[in-house]
């Protein structure tokens, strides 16, 4: 059996590149060859201990790479593509996903619902973060990069893109909306991108650092508001002459930025939340309305699936977004436990890392 | 001048009978003369002073009654024609109205977007608790009531079931969903209902006064949880195989309650929030799947206009909810008082009054 | 290898009860023994050449029958469970079925997107009218019936239910809404216990046969207009004093309904269009304002997947409608050719069939 | 009382420049000092008889104007502040404006529905093109003008923006969506800039006019299709490697045009239809795959009402669109003749002209 290198959770504050067999196919699967990959936010809550996965497991769920060997019931592909998959392998057949909620796929269960049972990759079976990758359901989660675009210009498309897009679509944004959105790291400068792209004929970004509101503005920013100078509830409340916003979005998982999302909403208004949260939230009767005032909170998990893939890589092809300025550094497999340590630690103005085997 | 009894908030702990001058109309204006009325649940808070409005105003939203006079530039409507119109009175000419949003309607406002503008009646102007009652933007809110319904048939249109199928609509009921409603109230019994109406296949209700629990198995519950004898969460849990409901709706406006109607949400779920609150609530990490559950939560306010209340009026007609049930105790105005009393502190199974001039 | 029995499309004007091999199971297919099945116009339509298929192909599409066999990679369920699929069965994994317009999947296309690619039995796979049915896909098609259910119970599900209510779904009916539905065939009948059950106040049927007029007030209807004896667009503007209705629903694939279902609609209404049609359409410029009317006209393919499937089970199980009035014949596998001289010919109050092997 | 000028339709070809009173102002209505206006293909369909007014009638319904007056029930506005008024002004008080159908808005009818009912300017009541102009329910349809703008910048706004985004808006599309655009005239113009605004990855525009197709790549087409060289239906399907688009558009209101854009069309996709038709339309069976495709056709009259057109002035405002380039020729009031005859010939280019009193 051949072996591989693997980024591999051993235990909270530790995860190492290792060896491991490369990955058997069965007859849904597809084995990719990693070309590319990158480290995300939520592999940092792993690698700390704040979201629990088993020791063992192989880390990442951000994949292009070329197959290398297809499952013997798949159809559609051949092996020698060029690939991506999203963060999420909806298995396509589970009741969640027949509904249009694939993100929420417990692919196996009678029922098919279970909380975030639609991330497997780094989660639940072994990641990308390796020289080869097992894909579930290869049928419902390969899409073909159109040859004219780089590995580099497409890593954002398998989560940070699709769950940036995936809140401004939550938020309903429509031509001529107002918007706000708090954080500028990668998800929030994709949920920026989103907004400009769906017709928002203003957007107030929240951000401190200096460098990150900078891209912000290339995204689609109009007004980026450094909260660590003035209080950004009060700014987008001036800015709009009390009206307030039509869609804010959460992207950071605090209750500050969650509490201030919701403080600028107009009545009704919309709260696209992005953010992972670590503990429980409070909403303050007053900016709630006491329950009247026709908001929504809605909770968007990155939405994956080939056919949101597609999407995205046309997107992409299209020239409607350029997430390469996100790609600040790159790494070998070889070295990933630094690109961890850079990522972790956010030095050296760090976005996204691109790894490659 | 002529003069009139009304239903008069004096201070917290005082609604009197008292007498006020017959009011004047303006161009856009109805004058009503109130044939048949009712308390609300927000005309108690009013009175305990938790929700507050200017001494000396005229309380009640829930208006049937003959048109007196019209305004000189009221078109549309003869006098003499039996009307009701709903709790919340959308101007129609603000931004709010001119984007589906009537009941945050701040009418005279330049950006028109003000939390809960569309709520005038006993609140912002003179109520419906009274021999008479000035209805501004007569063309957008007047409704004509059809000749083969009674006052008592049509009374819980203006607010109650527009706000209990308000609630059911949020929730985007799609037909085959199974729907959990805590509390059955009027607000609650009418969500009931309109869930049925919505084509929910299985709807469970939370509520431990028998009387209701009866009430809500009429207006369309399967199973009426008595919260005082099981834990509803795990009951609703254990009735869907563990799967959760599609929509939940709180209509209470506690805490145990909207954290027991997130609880029973079934991944990508929504959750359609009716209950005045009273303090800040709290979202638990779990039960909001820590951001990352596709959920949402949405509050409605009592949607109002003719065109809402032509609609009801032609449920009601059609025989699809009977809302008599509701009814259960009649007052002249002249008892107001006792009427209060007897709906404040909850006596003798009481549901709704229906009270007479 | 083991024979079965099956209805057998020989060329234009012939389906005979012929003998085939019980078929083999892939991977991802199951196997059902039938236990009962019907007939549907669309089979009459093969039968009289009007929809091609190829000669040698087994007619029928909506199965009722207990799982006899499970291909190697199907997971969630057991041989021997009593099961339906829908007449369209979805892959689950086609970019269509990833996009929620399973109907269309063409399954094993590059791109999936192909009309009607999801109708596979009985147009491009062997269906339903046979002793053993081989399901593609088992895992996104294959609904568990439940245990107090007849088979009769639920033999509307896989098509007639599905379509039906997908009429009034693609309309969009909302609370109080007035809906017109042309013809009361079983499609027809389907679609008012759709409207009835989406909330609509107020229900237009036009039918002329006086047994399918009397079904269609039991599945909803309040008024059901008799074309033969008076003009149903005139009926319907009088009856709506001039208003029209909120939706339409076609049923029936023919001009006259197809522009009646048009002329019938307020400024901005629904026609919601089921029928299948067999010659080009005409809109009249008047009847569709110049296109300046706010008009949508929508049409539907009977969703299916086994989510679909198991959403209406939950509405027959509910008692939310009963379509056991719909089965007005019972047949054997070895009468299928009478069934199909009874219901081709519509003779004898013919609905629909029951058909047991 | 005073006289102003004003472009007055006389008998079909006849449009002259003649002499009216200054309009009265009534409690609801407001006065505006036209500043700068256009002329609409509509008048041009109203100059050759193909479109009924009454002789006599102002022509014209896209104004940009100072208020010189305000009715005295007019609130939220002074008389000096700069404004537009959609073509269309619904009442908002109407039962199709409180049904968010304001366009369809039949004002003073009990029953507030009648086809294009909200158009009114140079339809029913005197129009745009003249010195003065009174505006209806001038709180639901004034919308004050940033000063940083000028009236050729909003010029577009009233009618051809409001109209080509309501196109992209009706077409439902979403980040992702291929579409296709038949006609690049002015509506198709904007049409095409809504669907780039709300996130089409590859427009697909239909045009033979040179200066046109220039202009078409500008607002943001990939490809503009010469119908004179290559067939549109064959090209798109080949440029989408035969999947068909998401969205296509109709902006030319003939039967070839409609025909194509339901012919590119993939399974489930919708054509939103912008045309103002002169015959009677044919549905081939084919192109709408005998009523099983799950397609869509969605008519669109141009939005109006203050709230669309604050909306359109910020996407103005905030850089989103520029529709200077589609302002090529400038005229006096006093050549509006000469203006007439240019435009309804299409000579030397023109797309839109400027009219100034």
């Amino acid at each position: 059996m051949d072996k591989m290198k693997a980024a591999i959770f051993i235990e909270p504050g530790q995860i190492i590149l290792g060896e491991k067999p490369v990955p058997d196919v069965g007859p849904l699967d597809a084995l990719l060859r990693i070309t590319t990959t990158t480290i995300c936010g939520t592999d940092i809550h792993i690698l700390k201990g704040e979201y629990p996965v088993q020791s063992g497991l192989t880390i990442g769920h951000e994949p292009v790479g070329i197959i290398e060997k297809l499952g013997s019931e798949v159809k559609g592909f051949q092996e020698g593509q060029r690939v991506i998959t999203g963060a999420i392998t909806p298995s396509g057949y589970s009741n969640a996903s027949l509904y249009g909620c694939g993100a929420q796929c417990g692919a196996g269960t009678p029922h098919g619902w279970k909380h975030m049972g639609g991330w497997r990759f780094g989660n639940t079976i072994d990641g990308a973060q390796a020289e080869y990758l097992r894909v579930p359901d290869a049928m419902a989660n390969l899409a073909v990069v159109p040859d004219e675009l780089t590995d580099e210009q497409v890593l954002m498309c398998p989560d940070i893109l699709s769950t940036g897009f995936g809140g401004a679509e939550s938020g309903g944004i429509r031509i001529g909306d107002t918007v706000a959105i708090f954080a500028q790291g990668p998800i929030g400068l994709c949920a920026t991108a989103g907004a400009r792209l769906m017709g928002a004929s203003r957007i107030f970004a929240v951000e401190a650092v200096p460098e990150r509101a900078a891209i912000s503005h290339k995204m689609g920013a109009d007004h980026v508001i450094d909260f660590s100078k003035d209080d950004p509830v009060e700014m987008i409340m001036e800015l709009t002459d009390g009206r307030g916003v039509d869609v804010s979005i959460e992207a950071l998982g605090r209750q500050e930025t969650f509490e201030g999302a919701l403080r600028v909403l107009r009545p009704g208004g919309t709260l696209s939340s992005l953010g992972v949260y670590s503990s429980d939230l409070k909403i303050p009767l007053d900016a709630f309305a006491a329950g009247l005032g026709d908001n929504k909170i809605i909770t968007t998990l990155c939405p994956g699936g080939k056919e949101r893939m597609r999407r995205l890589l046309a997107i992409v092809k299209g020239r409607r977004v350029d997430t390469s300025a996100l790609v600040t550094h790159h790494f070998t497999l070889d070295e990933i436990e630094a690109a961890y340590d850079l990522f972790g630690h956010q030095r050296d103005g760090v976005l996204k890392v691109a790894i490659k085997p």
